[in-house]
């Protein structure tokens, strides 16, 4: 099995709803440095899981459409807590989008998963992997 | 499949036995950065895998209760070669029973897995994972 | 010359006024991890820099007055910039007065200067350093 | 299920055919940071995965009859893109055949799986995984 | 005095002459991760350093016409060994030609030193530093 | 002013003496992850800073003659708090006995300064600086 990861990251403010959270029920803000992985079982033509530079330049625009924003006015995000492992899930489902829909090249047809793992400090990080 | 990651540390003395070991026969002294990771399929009714704060207290605990100790003289070690792969099964082996326990809330009753990584420096770490 | 730093962090939300910070002008957020280093020409009587223990705390003290906050709101930064330099020099300042104030021990008197710098991702950070 | 991982280098030159490479089929560089991951179901008479000496060294011997070429005038690699998803099969694939060999001792018979990963930059990286 | 960083890479070959270069005298290669430091005594009326995007712009086209590439066949390092140390100072001159000419903007014209750090592999970097 | 770093690593154990160190008067142990700085004005004939080939092997040649020990039986260290800023200075001083021995090449003669970061966990950090 092989895979492919590049690294981006988004920088968003948010407040979550429930007393697990404590003091993160405030408004507050992450940088999230977003690590996405494709995956498939065997090397395309090119000797590649994926186009790297088509990955980066999707895993760019997924996550401009994120940052720089407060989730909580985001229709998107309307009522849900966009923790960090909810917000991994979103990223690899955007990503699998795109993959489906031949934004990552006609190679990524083989692509068999996407795991995305969100950094939100040095001490802690949360992951979502699917197939696809 | 979704999983939260937190990090903690350990520092401890120990010494191993068996010719395979060369020097690290000597008593000799590791610092053991703990990363411990929680997995579920889907997330709880509050979008989590697990209370962070939560983990993270229990992790801090259980560290706690290695660190600052040579672990030669533990009895719970006694006569033990206390390698990494082996301190992470340990590590993993506590988290298990504190969430069985309900130390880590009733929303980690759905936990299906634990893995814990100990990196010993920056060119080696071992992991073992179970399921819950 | 000798120096020790001890790391903590922060999740803050935010905006920024200026049409320099294009994107940023909007709320957004980002996690801070922050590294605080003190100086000495020499070691005090137990062979350190600084009680380690006591920097640790204060620095998480200073991080905890400032953390799960919208920074756009508090008194201390009204109609401020919130920047990256501008929160390392905050936190140093705090420090420093810390330092004064006997919060870090006795021999934190001999201090020589404090430094801080804040990661605000993977590929960018900021420090300020001062002489005490 | 237990692993142990170990870190080393190489530096290499090479170049790639093919249109999906851009700027990349031009003849340039890389540092690989090379993690080679050993499993195993259960710990051996020592208490550990693998003996991590003899580990290093293999992929320390490996590695080092990659690094300080052009690879592209390496027979081994006639007419292939060098990738570096291929390159860490390369190495997984030879420390397999180390393994066998009884390179990495006797206890290394009990070892189910090898992966290895690569990362190139530090916003990229790719990896390989295999049994035994 | 502030400073904010910001961080690229770029991917060589080269080739080193001097026996002191060992294996590295054949054609190789390299990951440079390159991280630009901007320096100045107090911040600007927008409370900054530098404007970071102008700062990361400029960083990434210098990385740009370096990367990709043969070193030993660029006109500009005709019969030069391309080290580590080297490479920083170029970066950095660079730069401070890039601030010099406005395109870092008005306030980079109270900036008072630069300094660049490849990292070269995860045991090995290099930097130089020079003021404005 | 040009600088190079070459990384190691040492694991010791260790106690301290005096109340400030808390549950560290415990005999226990550390990894150090040792970053070891050459500094000097003007790069020497070949382009280089120093031989770091050369400076790789005395600093390891150094760490190996701490490491695997418990440094409280150490006929050097007796009677001595073996804390890590002390650590990076008896690095950092035997250093620059290799370097006034000429085990660093006839070109460390134009060494200016060494410094010496000895990294304890992933929240905690020493160095010493000195010249030469």
């Amino acid at each position: 099995m092989f895979s492919v990861t590049v690294r981006d990251h988004i920088m968003v403010a948010h407040s979550f709803t429930g007393e697990v959270f404590g003091p993160a029920q405030r408004l507050h803000g992450a940088t999230f440095v977003v690590d996405a992985t494709f995956r498939r079982a065997e090397l395309d033509a090119d000797n590649i899981v994926v186009d790297i530079g088509r990955a980066s330049e999707q895993l760019h625009a997924i996550c401009g459409a994120l940052s720089y924003r407060n989730l909580d006015g985001e229709p998107d995000f309307k009522g849900v807590n966009t923790s960090t492992e909810f917000l991994a899930k979103v990223i690899a489902d955007r990503l699998a989008d795109a993959a489906r829909a031949g934004e990552l090249g006609a190679g990524a047809r083989d692509l068999t998963g996407i795991s995305v793992t969100l950094h939100e400090s040095h001490i802690a990080w949360a992951s979502y992997e699917r197939t696809l």
